[in-house]
């Protein structure tokens, strides 16, 4: 029973509307439901898991009907849905589970930030996934995720089709396994856990890049260097501004008093939580680390155009005085007497060597009296 | 019945008068009506909307006559003033609807934060209303927007006459819409997240602005971007202070304890509130973006400075030495051997090329050096 | 009744001793009242009102035995002594009325921050007045004023003589305004507002001169813009530090459980609390503008710096290695056969030339490619 | 008894599996015990310590097996296990004391930040101890120390073998110690006050190339020296990082209301928690002295390049114009007058000493007025 | 009964051994008495004052046996022990008064931060001392003081034998003084309080310097005032870390609930607290001052340098064409027609003076171009 929404007025967007935009609401009365985001060209696809210790019944879904004959307190029941598009279902969805329709408007506007909000008779999460890119340098991808967690009902709606939730698949096929014993709030757990650990692939990537710019810095000073710093720099604020709320997010949890959350799954969200808090002090002690090498950027370059600018004066205070030496013999006055000397020519280049000599002293000597108090390093 | 109030007394002002000053007040008795803030030439304009289920009637107000025959307890009414010249209107309306004069007095003053202040009959609701000036390059205008909640009854004071609130106008025609539904608390909330809406369209223009620069700054540094940059930083550090106290004001909201508001519209305030703390994580988020490019600007003209050194110092180490031999031998001296060799000017132009080629090398050596150690950057 | 305490020792005084300092107390007793701060030359002044709606007398008193006999509980008594160095006076008064002897030497010393005590029989309030220096460019005068709340009475202590309370007796000689209805805590919530109106004043100033730097810096970069960057910097670093304990302060008001305050006198403070709200997010954003105006500065000098190399180098670059190439030819050396060729000289002017059009297109050439990709600013 | 735990797979592992990645159980349900983390190719030992005031037993454990036989009740029994690549034995050592599996996790992933987390029967604590690399200057090396505190009992996790220990067994050995008169939660103190002290040595350490650094930058700013502050910075980094939770961590052992830690021993808790924020403090202090450093740094090669610019400057505008001037008179023109004046050649000469002398006293002249208002330090 | 304490084995360290560590101790057994920090080569000297409202004693205490004798319920006693090198001493009175080892511990150890302990029978106050080292400019030094308060008893302990405490010997022999008629808990108030007005001293001096640097740095910015800077950087940010503390510390002593402290002295104490906190403020404008101060100095380093190359670039860019004219006219070749024309070296003496004027034109063109748009500082 597979079949497939086309939502056919997406087809025919251009692409300036494909672009995202977070006004695209303004001017609508609120409690209208349309897609803010960018849409993933993706058709919308449904599919539902059925598990308990014993069962796991996998469901391809092609309409709403197929949905409703799921129904079954004995099972826990797993719906996801790839792809927001088709705003159709979401909302027969909405209505079917009895979801506010708040909830609905924010499932399709792909602008939030990760929130929980409680309901009556189920909790809603936001989180965003994020991926990198495998075609550029450390360029990433963000897919925001909702979880609408009910009494042996978890439901997930993702921006588009991809691996994410591979390990989650994986996990649940093995029979003996934790998540088969437990509950829906711990699939949930298991989801949230599974999105989160995306995150260290990130953070190792971005370690990776850290790392080798940090190496590398003060050998390099080019503009690729810059462009990396900038690149990652921005990376850093755009996770920040989606991963941070996680924190309050998984802190809150811990204080819902629903029947929604076992007292022995707290432990694991509580799991998840200290997990979001070392990604977050990663992300803040990557952000102290790319503005010291920010620094060391700009002190290099200083330190290598000061040098520059030593060589030119160098070469320039020595041969500017000996060319004005040369240019007065160079001149055709009648009466310049030392024209005439026999050794005034081998004179003048005994001048030449002795004042280039001098100047040459001049310099080391101030180099000298600068570096002459060396640090010394303990340890 | 529609009259205008011509202020005519404000019309007499200079341009200078216009001008908007905090301090404008300083020196009247505290209690004194006055209007703060740039007078907009505007005449005062008062419209009147009363709805319910069924009913949806627009009157056009011309004297404060008009608006007390509109007392009705079974519609809900919604008073706007566009224009706050006519301090008369003001005080009469205040008047009529029992309000507190400190009130009356921020309605009127509009360089007020966002706040909200409770008192027994009223909630008093003070936001700032942001739009994009077209003809300028990200040029902002702020308008104080003054909401007074009653039961059955919203007044809202504007400071000029704009399509501000044209989408709530445009809602309260759709009979079935959740409005029509609603008592007064759920018209402020959706005047509220109107105004808030609109953060959004500047949020997404300066999303493209700061893209676009940060696209180009590595490529371009003249005295135009550093400018752009200017004038972003001065819009959000006024953006900033007009939206970030709407955010506590927002919180406060929840935990008001008054009959004004109902508990199934909290909700709906609560949207608002996370619509608000997103405006804000963007906006921390683009002055951290900002900020950044500051920095890679100033590095990347220090990196063309060096450039440009660069070049001045190899012409020079080259050129000056060969320029000085060549003024030894235009030396006039009459014992010079050299001057009379077969070919000491092949000769010379042999240790010209040899020099020029030696310091070449010489620098490309450094250079080489320099840029061995290539930052491999993985992934 | 006028007299003047004229504080002999005081007079005495060189200008050294004038100085400001805040350790003038070190090793003395605690406990031992001497006048801590600028000694501003004025004689010591007093003066009393005392009103009710119908009431208003104004006393200038000369000695204590004529502040005793205003002893009066129908009507509200105000008094305000300008200058401190009659510590004696102060004494008395403190103990005439039972102030407690922390809160006299508190008064004395104008080094305090703004804050609140509450005693048993009254509340001490600190805060500072700031004014413009007329003479000097954006200089700012602190003076501090003590206010003592009393049942029915109100004392001021200010530093020097000048204008600050005459909007207050103004207000007073209003007889149908609030505040001759009111109590004695009304009174002290007018000067309260009347200080910190005045903080308006000097905010406004200080609008215009940032502004009108943020308008100017990108086109000048002289020493006086960074004089006038300083001098605004430490007027507001020196602001933040007496204005910013005040919100602590206005909120803690709201707090207090004393039968002084009277519930409907709070609003009024609460609107203090406000402006005093928006004085700090102002000195905030200015402390950012100024902030980013620092940073302009500093690129826009390296802006001006890269400008001035890059002439430099175009000119070095092409008219050195031109000038070389005349020294050549005016090498005396008897085998040079170039010297003897017919158009010799015309071809090296046509290498002349061809060579500065080479370097000059290759240097436009790289000019071209910097710009190339030029910012469009969408919007 | 002594056996060693060869765990054969993790030898057979190469370099590139050696690197410790956060994400390396991406992928792998939640659950599965795997070792993330650096691996230590050392074996897993394990070392017990039963002792009570009169006793003090010393057991070197080959088995699990001798562990089970080490249960007594009377004694309190410290179970030491260094090198953490047998995963078999820590998680038989779990199943036997009865730990909840998420602490088996991260005991195995070294990648924790310190934390504290209070199960029914035992309490978990990790941290990180911190030592110098002698070898490298200033490198640090990082191990994760996992403790679980049960009653009368206490089991360490160490990633490798080495001395950190040693001043606790030393300790051990003194017979009237307060450590042998007191319980379990005692022996916890002393561990975790032995691992803080560490830090003092590392923090010591630190002070030294601080200090040096502060003393030399202003003589010296070579790339050394920008390279041991980047160092410095990114040392400073990652100790805030696996330091600071160690604050709220101990603050947090204050209160937890188990019967695990007596009201006597968290007096000494207390007192490692003003250890841990005295080394907060510190770690704060060094930041802003580096950053403050890194300025003066930049300042101080802004110096450098001034002053040799100026020099450059000084010769240049002085030599220039006089080779111009030679250069005229080294011009073939047949009507040049000058030429055939008798004293023309020594006029030549007087001007250019007059030249030269004023252009110097020129340069000295801007350079006096620049420094003429000495900055007079009082004190 | 005047006896000195040699402690020879601290004579005999040599310098090396004087170095203060924090490590010290560390491989020690917790519970060790060690004295860690500088050891002051004093000896330790103890004195005890008795006072009631009628008595006052001097003891000069030289034997522990001495102390046990002035057991007197009926008058104050204050010992006060200047030097830590005795640590039976400071062991043998905290065996005698019941002192918790872990505060005889920290009284030994000089590097404690400012704290407070409360104890069953005491409060355990750790204070940093800080003077003027008047042999350097802007040198600090610092001085661990322990403040023990019992009941009618208060015991100090300081690093060494200084003038701290004169203000405090001089209050006690007021007769008629608060002192002489509070408890023991005044005493310790005006310890406090003495100590803290010490640091106004310390502040006076700084804003000296700083005020002094503010008006000079823009017209000086040799390497002195660099080092003026940093040095005043450091001692702001060891200062911030030994005062800072004392806020929470003294705004926590209001809060503790012992009888230890009478209701009346909290105000006292809160006095210090407001000394305290104005005390952190000056910090941290100071903090603000030098950091601005800082970017000041580097925009000032950049303007002159830019003025430098200013004077380089007119200079170069009028003489090196001129000389290249000069340069073509030298040149030797036989037909150049323009060396025999009868008015060429006039007429290219008109051409040199030409293009000087030209250029130098331009150049004031671009440079009144730049100034044109003077600021218009309003006010």
């Amino acid at each position: 029973m597979h079949t497939k929404f086309y939502s056919d007025s997406q087809h025919r967007q251009t692409d300036h509307a494909l672009q995202s935009r977070a006004a695209d609401k303004v001017g609508l009365p609120a409690g209208t439901l349309i897609h803010i985001g960018a849409k993933h060209q993706s058709e919308c696809k449904i599919s539902a898991i059925q598990y308990s210790v014993e069962t796991l019944i996998y469901h391809e879904i092609s309409s709403i009907s197929d949905l409703q004959s799921l129904q079954n307190n004995e099972l826990i029941t797993w719906v996801n849905l790839d792809g927001l598009s088709n705003i159709d279902i979401v909302e027969r969805i909405g209505h079917q589970l009895n979801i506010h329709p708040l909830v609905l408007e924010d499932i399709l506007s792909t602008h939030q930030s990760p929130k929980l909000e409680e309901y009556e008779n189920f909790l809603y999460l936001v989180i965003k996934g994020i991926s990198l890119d495998q075609n550029k340098i450390f360029s990433l991808q963000y897919e925001q995720i909702s979880i609408l967690l009910l009494a042996n009902y978890v439901i997930t709606f993702k921006e588009k089709s991809d691996t994410t939730f591979d390990p989650v698949y994986h996990y649940l096929q093995n029979r003996s396994g934790r998540l088969r014993l437990k509950g829906s709030d711990y699939l949930a757990y298991v989801i949230l856990d599974t999105i989160v650990d995306e995150y260290f692939v990130v953070e190792d990537s971005l370690d990776d890049v850290i790392d080798s710019l940090e190496d590398n810095i003060l050998l390099n000073s080019n503009k690729e260097i810059l462009q990396t710093i900038q690149q990652i720099r921005r990376s850093l604020i755009s996770m920040k501004r989606n991963i941070s709320p996680l924190r309050e997010l998984l802190a809150a949890i811990q204080h819902i008093d629903t029947p929604l959350l076992q007292e022995k799954t707290l432990r694991y969200f509580g799991d998840v939580y200290d997990h979001v808090l070392r990604v977050n002090d990663s992300l803040e002690s990557y952000r102290e680390r790319i503005s010291a090498m920010h620094d060391i950027y700009l002190s290099s370059i200083s330190n290598k155009m000061n040098e520059t600018i030593k060589i030119l004066t160098i070469f320039a205070t020595i041969f500017i005085p000996l060319t004005f030496i040369a240019g007065i013999y160079g001149m055709n006055f009648e009466y310049m007497p030392e024209l005439k000397w026999r050794w005034a020519y081998p004179a003048l280049w005994v001048i030449f060597i002795l004042v280039s000599i001098g100047l040459l002293r001049a310099y080391s000597e101030i180099q000298r009296s600068d570096t002459r108090c060396q640090v010394r390093i303990p340890v």
